[in-house]
């Protein structure tokens, strides 16, 4: 069967994100340096947000609630207010950053428009991620933009029925196999696996059971090569 | 013309949600009157809230986001840690609270599905919104349940396009006459006001232009004849 479908990630598939986390998570161990090391530290936010990710879901202003616990809470309640005023400012500075797009994206998405119907699956906070949409410049590359709440079969399997998309011509690309790729391929689905040197912890997988279905991109500009991989091995 | 789509709002419309932010607002209050009375924090809470909406949206983390601010702000940084802690919490509250539906809801829904294309149209958090949903018991009423980051005419223009509805035969009904109603009306559509006895201040309508294309319901329940009244003055 031929692959008519490519829906993208967004975060560190197209643009960056876990970058500029990355940088509000050195300010918080900073932050909290006084009382605890960065190696404790860092394991105490993962653990609360871990535990908040059902209440709170993905994206910017759970992230910067679950740093405002993590700081209270490893400081013992001795990080000054006006310590906490900074990391709302944190928050503002994470959603109001520039969207930055990967490289190679632009031409990259000019060059699969020809050959696939192009979608955008993200997930975080509606209004972020509408507003990255928006300024990355690549709406209109797009035939939909569907931003969701969590990534699992359930939500793919939504997607697909209300496009009229056979599982086995879609092929989901991004950078968490975890997100992008393990669910579509659980589906009947193809997945790209495009790596990008940071994942948040709460995002890994082993891969285990996916090979066949998954091709491994070298960066964005890989993408046509992973996907006629997959193509050929779809049409056997 | 007929009126053969009937969109609802879910917050304060569909089910309770304001009588939680209030109950909230309340323990905001008690936590700062060392510091400020509550007249003086309603109104910083305010302010706050109106310039972090741009950057933050609707929702409960946006509004815990707001409020730790606030209480830092009106404290002079005064405000223990271990405070700030617990209105952390009261977002997780907020957020797990049972949903309770507004008087009436489940009859006047079934009703009303016999006569109209049922849409379900709300803001706020994605993963609160689509939560609240699922525990509400309602979505199998619903067509289509589409969950937005602000309800201006961009917003309502781009669902109608989806969905292929004329806006001459859509009606929208809710409790806020700037987010359900006045937008419809600007793109040709009809509005149910349903009144609720609480109005967060950034929801605040005059009215003004509206009357033609708007009728008021007495109660969710009265929501049927409302919709005869519009659906008469469509007709002629």
């Amino acid at each position: 069967m031929a692959l008519t479908t490519l829906a993208l990630d967004g975060d560190d598939t197209l643009w960056h994100s876990e970058t500029h986390f990355a940088v509000t998570t050195e300010r918080v161990l900073d932050l909290v340096r006084p009382w605890v090391d960065g190696d404790a530290a860092t394991a105490h936010l993962l653990e609360v947000e871990r535990k908040n990710l059902a209440v709170f879901g993905y994206g910017v202003k759970a992230f910067i609630l679950s740093v405002i616990e993590t700081v209270i809470e490893v400081s013992d309640g001795e990080v000054p207010a006006g310590r906490i005023h900074e990391v709302v400012g944190w928050a503002k500075e994470l959603l109001d950053h520039p969207v930055e797009l990967m490289d190679g994206v632009a031409e990259t998405l000019d060059q699969l428009a020809g050959s696939y119907r192009l979608l955008l699956i993200t997930k975080g906070d509606l209004l972020h991620q509408e507003s990255k949409v928006a300024r990355s410049g690549l709406a209109d590359q797009f035939d939909a933009v569907e931003i969701v709440a969590d990534k699992d079969t359930a939500t793919y399997r939504r997607i697909l029925d209300r496009h009229g998309i056979d599982p086995a011509e879609f092929v989901m690309a991004g950078n968490s196999v975890r997100s992008d790729v393990a669910p579509v391929v659980e589906l009947g689905g193809w997945g790209v696996h495009v790596p990008f040197h940071l994942t948040w912890a709460l995002e890994a997988h082993d891969g285990a059971g996916l090979a066949d279905r998954v091709a491994v991109a070298d960066g964005f500009a890989g993408l046509p090569a992973a996907l006629d991989l997959l193509a050929a091995r779809a049409a056997t």
